[in-house]
């Protein structure tokens, strides 16, 4: 049953494979969440999505709160303002305030009125990278974190670790450990013996992120991959051992790439925090854990308020006395 | 049409998803050549192929050479002998002779007479690895490499650096590059944008090279690889440069790997030869330029000479003379 209080905005983090949809009542309370299968990349399999599909998607996840609250705002981020989006919204440039994103909102006219599309963030430079979605969760962060430079990771498909100073992106790394791993588990000789699906067995998780740790590991993922084969064949990783053996290689040589890249950054940090799923979260904690670090601050609800804030950003609400500081009535149990 | 000449010997490559026979003649001659697609990998797709399913690709590959020439000694290399081939045969450990693994072949009973199958090398510790028809390219080099340490690099699906002492395989490391490229580049984000089949672009597969040697290269592969895409969002590469940039990162880190965990190793091998198709020697070529190393020799027919000395050492045909150092008749044009 849905929750009652009064609709003051509608919040989308339109992904690539996802679609979260929040009702958000005063302060920025969750009133109501829904998730839907309906991501950028599965709109039109195989083709890039038209208009007319990212409307339909649309009123499918959100429609009947639109239409019981007439001329609710709405706000959206994540892939839907990318280059394969409903509408193409210009990044903004490094240093960025991810708060100060709701100064340039994108706008697409949608079915029940305009939806305000929250720009990412690019970092240029010989591997740039794009942050889509991740920029707001970090708005959704910034009011509770120190203003000594902090480092936010999200976890996922495309892993983004951000480097955050007083309030303002100053740069970031992009992996795509989740999407290799999945590569690797599914298509190539490894998913000749490896079994997904079993629970995490974290023995095997541990292995896999000590031997990335390791002399050994620095051949690099292309080789100590084929291990989670060869000691399977060995007989001393079992087939429901090798997916979570591979997964603690794969983010194994993620963070041993980020040491390598930007040396003492984990361990100078102010605060490490984790934003994603928790089983995901678990195993990144075990990763920094192995390396010798401080155990990280798993948030939860960055997405929504993020959204939240950078819509009173661009006043299309209330903050109703809310700062970065004093997060509003909803939120109480919902801080780091 | 056939060559003409007495068969000697019948010499099968069987590997994972190809089968090459040769037909050799006197002095280990080469009279005729086959490519099948009959790899042990294909023979029954999606399940472990059976004795019966092996017979048939056996008899389908060099079945009339063996009825013209009753008798005749067949060996094999390659993964026929591993655990997912026609007989398993168990592997020989470092450091290891390969000419000398003809006192050690396997035997498989099959139609028209026994097949013997030349074992593996096993390299043992926390990154297992096995040679599996390596060693048989190995065996086909060794007269003419000099006695200090050599590496013999095999690129493919599965790379090897085989490190060549006197003689014997003295240990190796194993990549996954070729394959980690294959999902790369068809079962990732990257596949949105990457045309395969294009001619090598020698500058876009380059500055691949180059970012893996870079600073920002420490981040590893699963770091670099997403700016195969985000390059090309730029329109700093062309989607028709994507897919041999993306080679170049690959190839490129492989190199760095091996460089990290062996520092120095290519710089002071005594000889560094390269066995595998010419195009992928090419690359690998243009990647140790790029590390500032001496350009490698391209050996072939390594693996049809290695056959014919591996049976000469069996006692399975008579080497007419023919040594390690003076390769027989039919290989003046094969040399190194």
């Amino acid at each position: 049953m849905p929750a009652t209080g009064e609709t003051a905005l509608v919040a989308l983090d339109w992904a690539a494979s996802a679609l979260r949809a929040f009702r958000l009542g005063a302060g920025g309370a969750v009133l109501e969440r829904r998730h839907l299968p309906g991501g950028i990349l599965r709109l039109r399999p195989g083709d890039t999505a038209k208009p007319a599909d990212f409307e339909r998607a649309f009123v499918s996840a959100c429609g009947d709160w639109i239409a019981a609250a007439p001329g609710v705002p709405v706000i959206a981020c994540g892939m839907v303002g990318g280059a394969q989006g409903w509408r193409e919204v210009p990044c903004a440039e490094l240093p960025a305030d991810p708060v100060g994103l709701g100064s340039a909102l994108g706008r697409v006219e949608a079915p029940g009125g305009a939806v305000w599309i929250v720009p990412g963030i690019v970092s240029r430079g010989e591997l740039p990278g794009v942050l889509c979605g991740e920029e707001t969760q970090v708005a959704g962060l910034v009011g509770e974190l120190p203003s000594a430079e902090c480092v936010v990771a999200v976890p996922g498909a495309h892993p983004r670790w951000i480097r955050v100073v007083a309030g303002r992106i100053v740069g970031f790394d992009t992996f795509m450990t989740g999407e290799v791993f999945e590569a690797l588990a599914t298509h190539t000789i490894l998913s000749h013996t490896l079994r997904l699906g079993a629970p995490l067995d974290p023995v095997a998780f541990d292995r896999g992120l000590a031997v990335a740790r390791s002399e050994d590991g620095r051949l690099g993922l292309l080789a100590t991959a084929f291990s989670a084969r060869t000691l399977g064949v060995d007989g001393a990783l079992a087939a429901e051992a090798q997916a979570d053996y591979l997964s603690g290689l794969a983010i194994g040589h993620e963070l041993r790439g980020l040491e390598e890249r930007r040396p003492g950054l984990l361990a100078r940090a102010a605060r490490i925090v984790l934003v994603g799923a928790p089983g995901l979260c678990d195993r990144y904690c075990r990763g920094l854990a192995a390396a010798g670090l401080p155990p990280p601050q798993v948030a939860e609800h960055a997405t929504e308020r993020g959204l939240w804030r950078i819509a009173v950003e661009a006043g299309l609400v209330s903050g109703g006395g809310m700062s970065a500081r004093e997060p509003g009535r909803g939120h109480h149990q919902e801080a780091l």
